[in-house]
């Protein structure tokens, strides 16, 4: 998903499918070049991963071990940056989403909260104290353990590195090969959603135990089953026991789990707040330098 | 534990038992009152919690729901003020230690490491972006759920809130439950510590995938058997099974899991830091205004 613009009212969107990187880079380049009357000052990406972010690598802005075919080890950021000729942001997509719900969604004014999405993959981004978790590599929440009662629930998982991590057990793809059947096509008294319900609270769990948000942003194709949040509540509040005693969470259960305002245009706004970020810092970029600038790094 | 100085070279020490607040808090100004020739600045606190860290609490500075006879909703903080007249900081004990690692220790430089306690109860910290998490609580992290196989270790887990999250079925008197023998009492060779490194390795596992740590230090009663520490790395790393692909993990294990330099004087160091920081940052002190502030918070 492309866009360009300031913010979510001018915003201009156009979708391209992910193919082979070479087509998809191509279709990414035509678009923001066939922008008629509007100047592009700089671009920020909010790529699947794992990616490099260190500045400081030699391979910063790759996409690097991905199971994608033919996205190993890919230099998005700089092939953007040589056909564009602008400041490259770049972060992951779901550190892109939790930026842009922190500027214009459900984030606004809180320095502390997780941004989730759950759909062919999870994955979560978090702010703590008004940044985003970069560290080691970048998180990738989706890759926890949890419990998992083979009695109950004999599927064995699907990640390919973990079995019945999280994501092996909760991911669209999870769900589908546990059932049969895509998500969406389970209906809402369906046991696949109490199940869902059971291993994501887990993982929220996890995540309020860990990070402490001040609220927790739960998107993706599985969470438009609006039936799960209320079960994802409910199993949140059960699993914690009364042990974190803070009032927006016993309080204020639904907002404290929510959808994100921005639906599915989170990431693309988020990347705008990258492309801004790195447009008025640019000790970290990728691109030329600005006049008045010595060199780029 | 109580130290008055500047940091590790000049560190007075004393200890004194956790009793009554009102026996255990005489002790501690008496301490503090008696350092002939030195004059206090300021004071740092690194407390058993839960605690309230936010500034514009009203209990801000209080011990709040802790399960310790007499110490529910107390005003720690304001009681120290009152009899020492100098500013306080404040914290949890483990987010003091982990500021202690972070200037003295094993995290100079590292503006992303986890801290973890395994004694009496497991308790975590970290930094994430240079700063410690506070968030809507502070972290609570030896609370996370884990896989237990009840087929492989019948234990319920000890945890009276959840039965058998990480620190119900890994703190030490978790295994002196388990086992029927303090932890110090048990062979290197017992298999409770296979199995003790097996929980603690899922726990990292997930906070590797959270919160990305550049390191992780392992300190408390349980970590003095130093026979864990081989095998906590190498659960760890095949539970990631590759997935998490940078260096310090995958090539310098045996420094990405590794004692706090330390010891257990962690805490107390790591106090003096919260002491020097709210000596310099008064705006969020509990404490007098110092000379030429209009007035204290």
């Amino acid at each position: 998903m492309c866009g360009v613009g300031t913010g979510p009212d001018d915003l201009q969107l156009t979708t391209v499918p992910t193919t082979s990187p070479q087509a998809t880079i191509d279709q990414i380049i035509a678009f923001f070049r066939d922008q008629a009357g509007r100047e592009l000052s700089a671009v920020g990406i909010g790529a699947f991963g794992p990616v490099d972010l260190h500045p400081e690598s030699p391979t910063f802005g790759f996409i690097t071990s991905t199971p994608k075919v033919g996205w190993q080890q890919y230099d998005l950021a700089s092939t953007l940056y040589r056909a564009l000729q602008v400041p490259i942001g770049f972060d992951t997509d779901v550190n892109a989403a939790a930026a842009g719900e922190a500027r214009w969604g459900a984030g606004r004014g809180l320095p502390n909260f997780l941004y989730l999405t759950v759909g062919t993959g999870i994955g979560g981004g978090a702010l703590v104290n008004g940044e985003v978790i970069h560290g080691l590599l970048h998180p990738e929440m989706g890759h926890i353990r949890i419990p998992h009662d083979l009695a109950a629930d004999p599927f064995p998982g699907s990640c390919p590195y973990h079995k019945d991590c999280l994501e092996g057990l909760a991911s669209g793809p999870a769900m589908q090969a546990r059932w049969g059947k895509r998500a969406q096509e389970l209906p809402a008294d369906h046991p696949a959603w109490a199940l869902e319900a059971h291993y994501l609270a887990l993982g929220l769990a996890t995540w309020v135990c860990t990070v402490s948000p001040e609220r927790i942003l739960l998107g993706g194709g599985v969470m438009q089953q609006a039936s799960l949040f209320p079960m994802i509540r409910q199993e949140l509040l059960r699993l914690l026991n009364g042990y974190i005693d803070a009032k927006p969470l016993l309080n204020e259960i639904d907002s404290y789990v929510a959808p994100p305002e921005l639906g599915n245009r989170a990431g693309v706004l988020g990347a705008m707040v990258l492309a801004e970020h790195i447009y008025r810092n640019p000790s970290a970029r990728i691109g030329a330098p600005l006049a008045g600038e010595d060199a780029w790094r």
